[in-house]
């Protein structure tokens, strides 16, 4: 069974879906791994390292005439043609509702795997790249605030004079956020915290930060772990309660997302302009809109001495390691998509395990 | 007693030579704080904050009118002459040797104050700009690597795998060296730290990190405190038996730095060429030529894989910090240079006191 793993074509995207490491793993176990030559460059990972490692590299035609294609981001619509018929196709596929690209690879007799639909349930942990690459995002998110933030995050005794820790505020405890608030105490500065889902607060005050308590008069846990939206009397009170916290901020981290809809806004722009100048507001949401009404994606500005960072890949900023989760999700999903049979791995029924179930995009 | 703050006008430049706090102070000694308008600007210090604390903040004429004039970088040609006849100037003079500039402004009567002549006395520690700065570097170049490293610095175990924390290695343990252990420690970093002093022994591993020792046959501690150059015997043993320990390392930072002279190479291109590709150089000597034989000023640069970061003013990308402690440094100074009298402060004879005899430029 032949796997081909591409080079990513996306504007900015470093990463790359298989290692050195885990596809020699993946041959071990009797595949045959086909890399682009040049796809590992960007995320630090040499062709020659891959044909030590037992991998093929190719032209990329020969990626997509694998058996099964291993991306990490959307397919392109070039990429969704050359795809062939009576295969598979794995990658995050970051669509919502209405998808044609997708629905037509389907309709040429593609099983298209969307990694974002992977199952909250705990067999599937070892293959959530949301997860993985979320927890990455959530630490290079604290490493870009401090590289912008005019001061030292940590508390300073010096014969100079003392400089006092940041007041860092991380807006959502999922995993980036959880990862942030680590990573922002890993740094020294005071870290607060706050989610709509009341029993985040536990994690947080185990991390070391205090949670921001609000009544908003409802809760915001939603199914799947994953928090819900708000009523829009709910939102405004939220907005009012948290002002004065934000305002109080030296550096935000903001990581509020809710799949397929707007993000929340959470940061008006009357609450940037009572910040102190010199503040940091990291915005993770900036791609879906932003939970600071001023984020432009892609973009660092500076709205009256608050700088507003807008990356919209953080993942792709620690390129190595959110490949190497990223190739270890995937090579733990082969596991179960496949059987062993003499003449190596054969593909199974996607249909009847639960977690393939759930991440096949139907017709 | 007026003192004259001008904006630094040095390309990049982002620090200024007091801050609101700092000026306050100064006012309620008497003195007359003179701040150039927008030169806080950079450093997240508004306008607004300086008047507020008493500050009048003018003209840049008005700046260099003033009895003192305080500035952080080397003045240029246009401030040298500014500066009036009879005034005192002081600011890092970044002079080496003879210095016609500031050969000049003594000649014309300007009693020209150098911080980085300030003697290492324990008296003079809390007026010690070099040393201020540096610690600012130290930390700011451990975020800039974390910034540009392709992995974690601290060891992950997550559901996708685990992540070894990042091989750092500190060359130089002053006090940016120092620094930059103690930050990469505090982000879960793996430090290994070498200095030709074999006192620092002691100081690393206080850090937490791990002193790597030579044999070069000589010692490299110098007068004040200072490292002093090796012999090209010591040199050449030097890099032989520290390449072996910088190719395994995955982040090098660098604080060779002696004054006046051109900085050791302690990094040769066939290192660079044997560490693993994604591993990052921050090289906080590559304004003297670097501690890397391939660093540029200024620049970022990938050598087969190896990013080498050569900015040269990291104090100037933490502004408000590095402002704050600057302010500080000066004020400390001021205060033994002058006596109180019922029409507010007077200068005293400079050439009385060790520290300021020590700073003071000769004809």
């Amino acid at each position: 069974m032949k796997l081909g793993i591409p080079k990513e074509t996306l504007a900015g995207e470093r990463r790359v879906a298989t290692t050195p490491e885990v596809a020699k793993k993946l041959v071990a176990k009797g595949f045959e791994v086909l890399v682009e030559a040049g796809a590992g460059v960007a995320a630090h990972y040499r062709d020659a390292a891959y044909t030590e490692a037992g991998v093929q590299v190719v032209e990329r035609d020969a990626c997509f005439s694998a058996d099964l294609v291993l991306k990490v981001r959307r397919p392109s619509d070039d990429e969704a043609r050359a795809v062939r018929s009576g295969s598979v196709y794995i990658s995050l596929v970051e669509g919502c509702g209405d998808d044609p690209l997708l629905s037509r690879m389907v309709e040429n007799g593609v099983q298209v795997l969307a990694m974002e639909r992977m199952p909250r349930i705990s067999r599937a942990q070892s293959m959530d790249a949301l997860s993985s690459q979320s927890n990455i995002a959530g630490y290079r998110a604290v490493i870009e605030a401090a590289s912008h933030y005019g001061r030292f995050f940590p508390m300073m005794m010096t014969s100079a004079g003392s400089a006092k820790p940041a007041r860092l505020v991380v807006l959502g405890a999922g995993v980036a956020g959880l990862q942030a608030i680590a990573t922002a105490r890993r740094l020294g500065a005071d870290v607060l915290a706050y989610d709509v889902r009341p029993e985040t607060k536990e994690q947080i005050a185990s991390l070391g930060a205090k949670p921001i308590e609000l009544d908003l008069g409802e809760s915001g846990a939603g199914e799947g772990g994953y928090a819900k939206e708000l009523s829009d009397e709910a939102k405004a009170r939220q907005q009012q309660l948290l002002g004065d916290e934000l305002a109080k901020a030296h550096v935000i981290i903001t990581t509020a997302l809710i799949p397929c809809r707007p993000a929340p806004e959470l940061i008006t722009t009357e609450v940037v302009e009572r910040m102190r100048t010199g503040s940091v507001i990291v915005d993770l949401a900036a791609a879906n809109g932003g939970n600071c009404k001023l984020s432009e994606p892609d973009q660092v500005i500076d709205h009256q001495g608050v700088i507003i960072v807008g990356h919209t890949n953080y993942p792709s900023m620690v390129p190595a390691d959110a490949s190497a989760f990223y190739a270890k999700n995937l090579s733990n999903l082969l596991e179960i998509m496949v059987e062993p049979s003499d003449s190596g791995p054969v593909l199974r029924d996607l249909t009847e395990d639960e977690i393939t179930a759930a991440m096949l995009i139907a017709r």
